[in-house]
């Protein structure tokens, strides 16, 4: 494996109003004084009922390679506005302070903090930019690969975006990403080679253009991969032509070798029609375990709809629509700060703003996730973060959307979800592997989540509920302000 | 200025079939054998009715850096699939081919070629795919950009994207794709470090909230930055606290000190109503030199809208939609090969493919781009290279699309649209600088295309005409393959 990031310093990956802004701190106020910022998302993409959190892997690389490089520095001295000290104070800069994170793979939901950071003012603010688009990015394609997998209904689907992806690293921790959602494996081999993630590809339409036949182009690929021909059939026509020369490489180039024809690809043309044509054309010919792979602006909408239509489809290559995910390009966790510590003293801070749903979550907090006794996640409840939450008896709880009913949870267990990532800038958290936080998305899947939330038109909405003396924080708090 | 890439082997970011077929190639076929690939794309996004074409400079920075490492022939090698005389030839391989392209910063068209690659089958097969992405994406961010500043009529826009960007790369490189598209500033230090492109960024709610209170923020802000004081509105109340809070600044701190209040910044609610209403409090407060920023999920929709609604803003902060290309975030390049030399001898090679608009423009060719007499551009002519078009009398062409039409360009002049930029491997153009693409786009827009293709509801379709030889010639290969 290969850790490309662990040799880049991605520290200037920033917005400039990090650097205006700590500058200003680093002379105005008390700087040791530390912060509290929540990391949270406000809508669940295309409109579903969860979100998978990916990219902390990514996060833990980058804090962990967090320093100014004497070119950094001289580029911002040549902006001519900031103070000499604080350009000195730069190059000795490193991230000291505390995160808290959701382990990597965890269904959530929206307003509820999945990363907390902790640490003095000026380390928390300089992380902002490339910790959320880390988070956005990876938890986007991982959101949206999951809904994918999902509509294969269990035929394995491939990533196949990176030509469309936006840009190297989108390529690369987009397919990392789709990993974590359940995608079966990647074309992308820099995300093969650097996490493992298995490999998939045959050939192009340019193949079996620069052969002077198309039989030509198939045989020498058979002859090339006998255990793994896949062959492209609509550069000329699938049914005229495709599949009759695949049929005759499987007979006479395949069969004498006691090799079989493993597959056939459609990626272009009415999938639905013509994979049932091929379906019977390759049975005919004795070539029932020669698997059908189709690809073509697939998403979870078209697959589904595929499947209805009941095409002949064992094997889904997707890309733009889940590398970009076109329907809704933008996962749009905000980094906010909820509490400030004077003194030791936390004071908790709101945003009132002019929209209701930017107004904010105060304090430092705990989230909790709710199973009943059946190990179904019912709900998540927020409570501060030195309170203690007793589920043993029947336990009181706040639905703030519904604040007047009184509600209880019986009989049910719960978790808490935030895990101690850095301890004053000390890296506490070991990474699981890649495929063990494919697992637990799997197992959540599986056996924690209702599947009511999981359908794509209008799922269930899980419920966020909050402990009866946060809640009243809360309430106090926007008074105060109102 | 800083080339991070430069560092960076992206030799793997590619699809695996272009492995799977480079082995077969080596193995199968006369190696030495050129071939003709071209890049073009389908249709303009977001329905408009051009594309600008941008990431030319970092595919020569790819290409020029193509190799494999040893540990990624070992990743090849553990695979099982490959003989060790091809692992051998990796680890030797470099790009040996000719590439012609647009310049960057050139408006193009759907069908045309605006990359051609003329190479020996292997190297041009392993490009693939990170050419086309980065293609992909700064062709779809600089497109996208340039319709948001035409939607700005003059204002400024400032690229803020970074934290919804498809991760690291997609930032830096969208930001500088943006500015090539007409942006005047972006947020993101890495992009401002590496391309010299002026950054800006003022505060986040973050600051205004730390402080005991709004106006403790604003004043410590201002006597921190006096000469560059943009005070973020919205935290509490826009009108009732924001507003009289950034004028006491302006009166009682940045006054006495003979500065001015640069700017206000709205981030939340309704743009048009809160823009009026803070310029005329900042009117009446003499305050009529301070510049209203405006930011929140904006696009040129949403600005042409608000400027309808005759909103007071000087200057858009524009984020998501722009740096994803939110309406439309796929920008659908492709890389097609068009002939193949067989002992020198150009063999046209052509896609017929199950979709109409997936067949492909045969065989090496020139792109031109005709101007008429007051050097407009009124059409684009493909013929094939080594054809000469002379427009200095009548010059009869085909519209493939009304092929029966008689129809000649007169009085017009020609300009052929790619240039050599790598020739037998070894780069022979000089990249011009950053602040030249944007120059050119600004100049191309001015003076060379019609305002028709410029809107964004129905424009006019630039014609793609053909030489009669051209056509001709694709007539004939479409016909023999019947």
């Amino acid at each position: 494996m290969k850790a490309q990031n662990a040799k880049r310093n991605l520290t200037m990956v920033m917005d400039f109003y990090e650097m205006t802004m700590s500058s200003g701190y680093f002379k105005s106020a008390n700087r040791s004084d530390r912060a509290v910022f929540d990391v949270f998302y406000r809508n669940n993409p295309d409109g579903g009922g969860y979100a998978i959190f990916a990219g902390l892997e990514q996060i833990v690389e980058y804090i962990e390679n967090l320093h100014f490089d004497s070119e950094d520095v001289e580029y911002f001295r040549s902006l001519g506005i900031f103070d000499e000290d604080f350009l000195q104070y730069l190059l000795e800069f490193k991230f000291t302070g505390d995160m808290y994170a959701f382990p990597e793979g965890t269904i959530m939901y929206p307003e509820e903090p999945f990363i907390t950071v902790v640490a003095p003012l000026i380390d928390a603010q300089l992380i902002e930019t490339a910790l959320l688009l880390q988070v956005n990015h990876q938890s986007l394609v991982a959101t949206k690969a999951s809904r994918i997998v999902r509509a294969a209904e269990g035929r394995a689907v491939s990533d196949f975006g990176a030509r469309r992806a936006h840009n190297m690293d989108s390529a690369v921790y987009g397919a990392r990403a789709s990993y974590i959602g359940g995608v079966n494996s990647t074309a992308t081999v820099l995300a093969g080679q650097m996490f493992d993630i298995p490999i998939s590809g045959t050939m192009a339409h340019s193949w079996v253009m620069y052969f002077k036949d198309e039989y030509t182009a198939f045989k020498t690929y058979a002859e090339n991969y006998p255990d793994n021909t896949v062959l492209l059939l609509d550069t000329y026509n699938v049914l005229k032509s495709g599949v009759p020369n695949a049929i005759r490489v499987a007979k006479e180039v395949l069969e004498p070798m006691g090799k079989r024809l493993k597959g056939v690809r459609l990626d272009s043309g009415d999938l639905a029609y013509l994979s049932k044509a091929v379906r019977r054309m390759l049975d005919e010919a004795g070539l029932v375990d020669c698997v059908i792979v189709a690809s073509n602006s697939l998403d979870e909408y078209t697959i589904q709809s595929l499947l209805r239509q009941d095409a002949r489809i064992d094997s889904f290559g997707v890309g733009e629509r889940m590398i970009t995910a076109k329907s809704e390009p933008v996962f749009g966790a905000v980094y906010k700060i909820a509490a400030v510590f004077e003194g030791g003293e936390e004071v908790p801070k709101i945003k009132i703003s002019e929209n209701v749903e930017k107004i904010t979550n105060p304090g430092l907090k705990s989230v909790y996730r709710i199973y009943d006794g059946e190990g179904k996640s019912i709900a998540d409840l927020i409570a501060s973060r030195d309170e203690e939450v007793d589920l043993t008896t029947p336990y009181r709880y706040i639905d703030p959307t519904k604040p007047w009913k009184k509600r209880s949870f019986e009989g049910c267990v719960k978790k808490c979800l935030q895990v101690p990532i850095f301890k004053d800038g000390k890296l506490v958290y070991t990474m699981p592997a890649l495929t063990d936080i494919r697992e637990y998305v799997k197992d959540q899947f599986k056996n924690e989540i209702w599947e009511e939330e999981l359908r794509f038109e209008q799922p269930h909405v899980h419920y966020l509920d909050m402990s009866p003396a946060y809640y009243e924080m809360k309430m106090n708090l926007l008074d105060s302000l109102g």
